[in-house]
């Protein structure tokens, strides 16, 4: 049989990542077990859960661990359907007869990921007579109305930390290939062109210049931490100062207000929830306070950016360029703006869903609907709402 | 004046530069100033001096420190012709009746540099009657031929350590680009498509793998040191092992066979000069005897690798990915394979071309040829061929 070459260097990478998923599976036991609060008791019985997941096609069968797409569902139907659950997977999360709104009044458990979004509104909430548990598959809730969902009484819940090493690595990759004018050297090459001035004219070293994060949780610190050896001046802007050990190993410095450490800084990288707060944070007039020739980096959420004033300040040049795989609203429809401004190195959404990243969010799924069905509390750090009451990363 | 979106970006990263470049420039002053070898004494009188040079034609006015561009030609043009010398530069140098050819005959000094190189053979070296000193504005003289420059008595130098840090941060960009699966991602945008599978089915972190450097010389260990944050698995091969304290401080693993090496990392990254002993090294047998699966990383030298072997592997699958910047020859044809090979990051020769590099070439090259004119030594560590001998690292 001829091995595909795709299978191939999935074969690969596969023996690196069963012990990061032990290492997740280990630290999730630890947290304490006591009883369910009012809200998320499963009752005995059958319950219907709906998991939504961007569909593979012809890729789903090239990589036994790409778990997180519609024909895998997290690799938990078996195990779901052998203790009497029902378990609907779909892609089919928008429009007026979409596959998702045929089961929304009868589920019990939502499954959906940040990387094709099942946007649960206060109306679906309203439908919705059976939820109980919404459960995200990766990190962040935001493409649920979590006030709508405290109202109801509703726990949302996210697998914390399964992919905020992969979003981290993949910001710095992103800030590489905007410094060093990595785009149009490859689209030169595959073009049939070789201009090397066309590149290096507006290339640089990331040596010396000064990046900043917008956020500075998880993924941010994860983030400076990786940008350390590369001697950058490196800046944050937080609700919170970074625990000082951990502040002046890295050699970052705290920035209170926003929109003085905006102007210092070379590169900017969005690494804040969405929230009413962040959400058209960098709107024309915050943009503008940020240098000229400014490169930014955006894997957060597409809606913290007013998607034209981006595209603005893309076409006069302000911002030298933007980088992220984060949109408003996903899939990005064809005529997405930032499709086709200048200077631009976007991708759908795929920092947080690598295959290592999958095994540890189904994996964390896995645990937290164990937990569910026996009545026992997630770890502590996976709430997003319980008990009425929004998690503080989200207010 | 409406300020170009270009020119904007460049005053933005201006400013960090000079420092770098006065770094660079006490440093070079603290070598011994000595009197000269008999190969190298400047005559008095005016010398005839070419440059060689990418031309930038339309990006030249862009960017006031694109030193390194034919239009430029370093800066230094009217340095040199206030103290009565003659300065050519061009980017014309193949072909019979090219402009290098028309000033081979009675040149004393040659600058080129790798992005554009002018290939010194043993010919041209013949016909070079009047011909001294070869510099390399940058880091790697392979475009020379060392034996017959060493063996006619000429001088060859280079700005050692002007773009190492270049070079190792843009390797990182492409170790992260081929691991994260980026151009499939970055392409699906631009053609208005939206697939994340496409992407994700062979997406992975880089924390956990496996890297393995083939060289741990100035680059090899800048690059190390920028990985060590990522948690990976880091093993080098080399001729010497790295300083004990620096090797235990990076967590790197010596590795004496570089066969016993290769099918261990997911990821290898060629950081080796051109050498007789390196020529065609990644050869048919010993790109199989890296793993299935494997990520390649070359801004090295493209004469390094097969250029065949490395399409055959990368069609078959054996190579899931090829990343680099070095080709065999440059400017590569259009017909270059390697620029329709599956799975490739290619860019033209740029990772060692940022503005920084430029302003740290430039200011070396000058540093070079006025200790020349003076009859001084230069820096040691700039010496590849001196007295008839050839540096170490290119034996």
């Amino acid at each position: 049989m001829r091995v595909s070459r795709k299978s191939i260097r999935n074969m690969a990478m596969k023996g690196v990542i069963a012990s990061a998923v032990r290492t997740l599976a280990s630290s999730g036991s630890s947290a304490s077990s006591t009883t369910f609060t009012r809200h998320l008791h499963a009752s005995a019985g059958s319950k219907k859960i709906v998991g939504v997941f961007y569909k593979a096609n012809e890729y789903a069968e090239l990589n036994p661990n790409f778990l997180g797409c519609e024909e895998r569902a997290l690799g938990i139907k078996d195990w779901l359907e052998s203790q009497g659950h029902k378990y609907i997977v779909t892609d089919d999360k928008d429009g007026p007869d979409c596959e998702l709104d045929k089961h929304i009044q009868d589920l019990h458990v939502l499954i959906s990921t940040p990387f094709h979004p099942a946007y649960v509104t206060a109306e679906r909430i309203k439908k919705a007579k059976n939820l109980q548990l919404l459960l995200t598959a990766g990190v962040g809730s935001d493409h649920i109305d979590l006030k709508a969902a405290a109202a109801a009484g509703l726990t949302v819940a996210e697998v914390t930390g399964s992919n905020v090493v992969s979003v981290a690595e993949d910001e710095l990759m992103r800030i590489l290939i905007l410094v060093r004018n990595f785009v149009p050297g490859y689209t030169q090459i595959v073009n049939g062109e070789w201009k090397v001035a066309g590149i290096a004219h507006r290339a640089y070293d990331l040596e010396g210049k000064t990046v900043g994060t917008v956020g500075a949780g998880r993924i941010g610190k994860l983030l400076l931490q990786r940008l350390k050896p590369f001697n950058c001046h490196l800046l944050y802007h937080d609700r919170f100062k970074i625990d000082p050990e951990l502040e002046q190993q890295i050699g970052a410095k705290f920035e209170e207000d926003l929109d003085a450490m905006l102007p210092k800084c070379d590169v900017i990288v969005i690494n804040t929830p969405l929230t009413e707060k962040t959400r058209g944070l960098f709107d024309k007039e915050r943009i503008a306070k940020c240098k000229k020739g400014v490169l930014i980096v955006n894997n957060a959420r597409g809606a913290i950016m007013d998607t034209q004033a981006v595209v603005d300040a893309s076409s006069s040049g302000h911002i030298a360029g933007y980088s992220g795989d984060v949109w408003n609203p996903q899939p990005a429809p064809k005529d997405h703006p930032w499709r086709y401004m200048p200077n631009h190195a976007m991708t759908p959404h795929i920092s947080g869903t690598t295959i290592d990243a999958q095994l540890r969010y189904a994996a964390g799924v896995k645990d937290m609907l164990d937990r569910y069905f026996k009545g026992e509390d997630f770890p502590a750090q996976n709430y997003i709402v319980k008990d009425g009451k929004i998690a503080s990363q989200y207010q």
